[in-house]
């Protein structure tokens, strides 16, 4: 295939139009996908998460410079949860990445979180395949630190970064609280606010209480992203972290690990996928879901039911 | 079952362990789920969603007060995006709800949006029905508007209530955004805030372009919900959505379109487990996931393997 070839050898317009099949879940697609399988798993993956508001896009855009000024592609995937009504903020983050879209050494792509056939997690992941299959050395994916789709995407990286602000108040700092126990490392963003030694010493305290099961001594940066205050030292510490990896093989670990969760999805989706379309000859979900509705049966004993006719 | 009988006749303490049950994942949770469905059904559930800090469980608190009365019975499930590091903010609510909790016509359960065997989706609809099955004729979801879980929580209620507030910050109201076709009334919470006036005329232009599938026109509410203000209206909108359902049958197809999601939810939840138990006999899932991870294979032909051994 034609395509094949250009993602392979970096073409940004080809691996947009396999992205934009990925996101269509056409055959194609994953016949494409199949095919650039074996050129995969070079790629470094960064997992980018916090509230809303804590400056994960500039962060993001910062790091890539600094990892450019090191020589290193990059693939950025924004996962994005807006919606067409997006506001200004999220178009500005956007405008400011442009100055990286002249750069062959940068690929971006946002990602919306709804209307993905098969689910965001595993559209998203495809996508990191694409821009590891392109020869990207770094690739970052940004995601808000809320819903378990989010959060997997982000757990299954090779770095999870979780980035706090000063000052947010509690209610929104506790949703990052979730997300915490996966962090490689931790950014107190926008840190000349004031609050911001609080914020460290809080997740200082929090991190006492974990443990990390592969050795690691998660690190907490202060940054101001805005003015690239920071983002030397926190590149540095992403690469600190590669190494410790390296070393202990932890890659390879971390690499497994997201392999499993993947063909896990995969598995479910596919599954069930089969199940309906051979309900379909018996009227597909239609019949029995008006007999749960009516009360006749339960969702229970339905389930088992399909799965009874289909020999499992 | 005596549990089942108790939970029929509304004992709040049969309830609570079920839905211990119920979060455990054990086979008898799922007998007594079975043993109640036919029981359920008559519940008018609530979906209530909007950004951290918008004072969605204020406002769950108030309308449970306003619903109370009215001489209803009310069942509250908080889905809670927090761990165990719960910050302050969070935990003032629970101790601000708990002045129902001393009234036997208000049931209350926090849940935890990780840990869940199953997923939180099919937890929280099993909850709903346990609470359905009590006889509560209104049953209240809160839940953070992010992840797509939590999205599909409150879009399967007969009302979604989407919470904004004046001033959050564009980059959170933008969350709102991938939730706000799915409000039924939307609420601007904390009104007596600069900017309530422009937040609304925001929703009303946003409303324009959408249209509603049953002929429901959206309808919007100020409230100050912390100073119990604009509640009664509030809660007179929730029961005008009402009456517009039960005219038009809405009712029925809202709560059979919730059937269709927790079937298909369950569904697929069963066939992963049965696929992987089937497996466990050729080594489970890890030889496959090594292949992959060594790239001798990829992802879609190892499900392909899989479904054809299975006879898919």
């Amino acid at each position: 295939m034609e395509l094949i070839e250009r993602i392979l050898h970096g073409d940004p317009r080809a691996a947009a139009r396999l992205i934009t099949m990925v996101e269509n879940g056409t055959a194609e697609a994953v016949a494409a996908l199949k095919a650039i399988y074996p050129h995969t798993g070079r790629g470094y993956v960064i997992g980018i998460t916090g509230p809303p508001g804590s400056g994960k896009s500039t962060l993001t855009d910062r790091i890539t410079a600094e990892l450019r000024q090191l020589g290193k592609t990059v693939g950025i995937i924004a996962v994005d949860p807006t919606s067409p009504f997006t506001g200004g903020a999220i178009l500005g983050d956007r405008i400011r990445m442009q100055r990286h879209s002249l750069d062959d050494g940068v690929f971006i792509r946002s990602m919306a979180t709804r209307g993905h056939l098969g689910g965001l997690s595993r559209s998203t992941n495809d996508v990191v395949d694409v821009l590891d299959a392109m020869g990207k050395e770094y690739i970052l994916i940004e995601t808000v630190g809320v819903g378990q789709a989010e959060i997997e995407i982000v757990r299954t990286a090779h770095t999870t970064i979780v980035v706090a602000v000063p000052g947010l108040g509690d209610e929104i700092q506790a949703i990052k609280a979730g997300i915490m126990e996966i962090g490689d490392l931790f950014v107190v963003n926008k840190a000349d606010r004031d609050g911001a030694d609080r914020t460290v010493l809080e997740i200082e305290m929090m991190l006492e209480h974990g443990e990390s099961d592969d050795g690691w001594r998660p690190k907490i940066f202060k940054t101001v992203a805005a003015r690239g205050e920071g983002i030397d030292a926190l590149t540095q510490g992403i690469l600190g972290h590669r190494e410790f990896l390296f070393e202990e093989e932890g890659h390879r670990r971390k690499g497994r690990e997201r392999t499993r969760w993947v063909f896990r999805g995969l598995l479910q989706e596919r599954l069930t996928a089969r199940a309906l379309d051979s309900m379909s000859r018996g009227g597909g979900l239609d019949p029995l879901v008006d007999r749960i509705a009516a009360r006749e049966t339960d969702p229970y004993t339905a389930v088992e039911e399909v799965l009874r006719k289909l020999g499992l």
